[in-house]
């Protein structure tokens, strides 16, 4: 099973890029999702370059989005730095820009969800002429206000629906969907538009809102029966971990990558 | 307008019923809702008595619910604290008794609502028996794993709908229900279902989880768009203020009552 398992970088906020492909070869795990912030500080060349080497693959780069902004001229600039992130997924053989799409501007969140629709066709051709597929992620409904408008299955598969399944489909992160009373209707009708999977879980108390995440096990998801459910679809890509967790981040790499692999194997 | 606005005791969480009522009094707020906690400290007869003697009319009696759990036993004492509740609530000449329906005893969160259903279904003779109806509250997503399973208004209302309007119905928390993109096509299936309207906002960033609610135009929420929404119903009972937020509990209660007329007058 683990050769499907993918190391978010930001389960490990504190490291380089070079410390997480270190830490992926140490422990096995063949595919890395890195995060913009980190390939910009390592150097795109050098950040393909040092995943090539170590033999790792790319499961998707994050993020993209953020679509939604207050003028014409703001949407323009966040289309733009969407084609640049398709440039980057490209280069790092990256098959998908994770959109988290965008809190709205000022109050109209119907409004905020038709600017991220309207961002998504402008990126699409060259998405399309790059390669790359543009994975919509619905976020937990707590994110609403401040990550993102788009907050549920239906909402991300209705939007990707607007556009040719090699272009446009949905993540599915456990931590932002597990709750939802429709959860294993739209999973079943998400078939062939599943470009990505996330896993953590939702332990009780929450350790926080952003940083609300935890290891898988840890929590109340049913990471199994939500785990068979998108094998049903089809799914048969990589499974990456991504937590966001302030205990997890200030812990010694190899203790949460050998808590990941542990946790991997007994919980997925 | 003023007329309708109702004060949710658990605004003043550190002040006493008869605290609460003499600030209504004080500020021609005309209704309140009591918390059972408040009722009990208080006394029931007593409690009855004050809040009769102020001329205050009861927009409901907060809360019942919480009906999953492990064993047999435990699932048919919650029924029993039900019972208790819709008792307490018909003493108060309360329409309704909110139900926040509880989480799940383990993770199975579709077996849990299953059992929601199940008690609801077992306190249905008495509540009509006794003249009150029942409230389903469904709560904000972020609180599926420790507060409640039944998270979205479209879940609320297909529960209600397996009972007789004139026993069950749904509470419309704007702080619960602002993100749902199916936001006002379930209001528009409401009509007829909605027992009561509570009021808050949604500040960024939240100031907490379950101490995350502000004052009405402190944050994002559409509440004309929403507040409108619920009027073209035909709903014109009570609606409460409920505010759970550290600050607003810590100041003193006439602040509190000043900020919510004029705010209430200003946003609703």
């Amino acid at each position: 099973m683990i050769e499907r398992l993918s190391f978010n970088q930001i389960t490990a906020k504190y490291s380089t890029l070079k410390e997480c492909v270190e830490a992926c070869v140490r422990h096995g795990v063949g595919w890395i999702a890195p995060w913009r912030d980190r390939v910009q500080e390592a150097g795109l060349p050098d950040s393909v370059r040092m995943i090539r080497d170590a033999g790792l693959r790319v499961s998707s780069l994050c993020r993209g989005g953020f679509f939604p902004a207050a003028t014409q001229a703001e949407r323009l600039e966040r289309i733009d730095d969407n084609r640049r992130a398709i440039d980057q997924a490209a280069e790092l053989a990256a098959p998908c820009v994770v959109l988290v799409c965008g809190p709205a501007p000022h109050r109209d969140i119907d409004g905020a969800r038709t600017m991220v629709a309207e961002g998504i066709a402008a990126i699409v051709p060259h998405a399309r002429e790059r390669g790359v597929q543009l994975g919509i992620e619905p976020l937990h409904p707590m994110f609403a206000a401040d990550r993102s408008v788009i907050v549920t299955l239906a909402e991300a598969l209705d939007l990707a629906n607007q556009f040719d399944p090699s272009n446009v489909g949905i993540v599915v992160d456990v931590f932002h969907v597990w709750w939802d009373p429709r959860l294993y209707v739209e999973l079943r009708r998400a078939a062939g538009r599943i470009l990505g999977v996330h896993v953590s879980d939702w332990a009780v108390p929450l350790p926080g809102i952003v940083t609300g995440r935890s290891m898988m096990g840890d929590g109340v998801i049913e990471l199994d029966r939500i785990r068979a459910a998108i094998d049903d679809t089809g799914y048969d890509g990589p499974i990456e971990v991504e937590i966001m967790n302030e205990k997890i981040w200030s812990q010694p790499i190899d203790q949460t990558f050998e808590q990941i692999v542990r946790r991997y194997r007994e919980c997925m």
